[in-house]
């Protein structure tokens, strides 16, 4: 009998997101995976730190930052073969996730590796969402809205016909995209009404008006635009 | 001091997947609020029945079903006012929420009306987005892929409009509504990728191709249309 990969979403950041679900998978987990970018840390392993078992085997995927895709694939590769050596050992591979295992996850990398040959789970997670939405005390979506995700990077005539439509507009993967973005927004008139949130859930989190959102944003930083509670009254 | 009031996301269904920090709020909480339908149950209460302290002080919203908002949002009046009072008397309130509290949540109509006059603290859930996700074993977004939740209810119109523009495609509160989202999906050629997903995370959880579903689903159901992992690769 071959072991289970179980894809774990951990939530945003802060342990507290982590559902009940995920924390008794990791507390019991034999063998543990997951990513780290670049040489430094695992984002992941920092948020389930407190839950990871002394005892466990940990395998790290360090995962190359680079616009070539060749060398993250080379590394999903390496995870997925000695993770699937675990599996056919019999051993459950309990892997950390950011987030959600697949809204915006490395996760779906190693599930497309794997899903053909062993039994794979996911435990849903919090995502970045709902959690900057809770951050910035604004409402999503209510009744009948559209809600769309856009990632920052998308070219700007796309991100201009997207906007135009959206009810509720959420930006992902803001980063170095910061400007622009602001200057898309400014165009179709939304700048007054985005809400900035950097690191959400975090000790270093901030909630900024778009207006005032430093041009060099991290990574983890989004755009929210929607209309708020009053609205629904 | 007046009270906190907490609105808390639950998750889907599924009690696993409530978060740590929801559950400690709930663990010890002293008055407990949350909607009820039409004189049912409440599913908020149910997801976190194992939770709720004996002792704690139950505040019922009862909901009821139709179309005229004015009843619905005369049930909201009246909990905000009896949460009011608690909180006013410096009790903390902790008001259940199924999902996530901003994401097509009834805790914005509490939130809209009791924002301004006390302290509000969002605890964010798992959505139904991504445990449907889960449960159909289906990757919603990677890179930079755009996602689109569109509410089944919408005109004809509307929903053809943001089909043809989405890649990854969210058809929510489906209920009686699937037979026309399904002949709408049809037209555009998405029948073959679309999965349905009922009672996600739940012991009558059903997931289905969208060609086999039922045309009377229920209103916990959802269409998902999304690639899948394998074009990752």
């Amino acid at each position: 009998m071959s072991g289970t990969l179980f894809g774990v979403g951990l939530g945003p950041g802060d342990p507290g997101l982590i559902t009940r679900r995920a924390a008794a998978l990791i507390e019991n987990a034999s063998v543990v995976a997951y990513p780290s970018l670049a040489g430094g840390d695992s984002f992941a392993r920092a948020i389930a730190a407190d839950l990871i078992p002394p005892t466990a085997r940990e395998i790290r995927m360090d995962v190359p930052m680079s616009r070539d895709r060749a060398p993250a694939q080379a590394a999903y590769d390496a995870g997925a073969e000695e993770i699937s050596e675990a599996l056919e050992n019999g051993q459950d591979v309990v892997c950390l996730c950011e987030g959600d295992p697949f809204f915006y996850g490395s996760f779906m990398y190693l599930f497309a590796r794997l899903r053909s040959r062993f039994p794979v789970k996911v435990v849903p997670g919090v995502t970045s969402l709902t959690a900057c939405a809770a951050r910035a005390a604004l409402p999503l979506t209510a009744r009948n809205e559209v809600l769309t995700v856009l990632p920052g990077p998308l070219p700007d005539a796309d991100l201009r016909d997207h906007i135009a439509r959206a009810d509720t507009l959420i930006l992902m993967k803001v980063g170095r995209h910061l400007a622009r973005l602001r200057a898309l927004l400014t165009d179709a008139g939304l700048l007054p009404m985005a809400t900035y949130v950097e690191r959400a859930t975090l000790g270093a989190e901030r909630v900024l008006p778009l207006s005032e959102a430093p041009d060099d944003a991290p990574y983890f930083s989004m755009i929210l635009i929607a209309k708020g509670a009053d609205p629904w009254l």
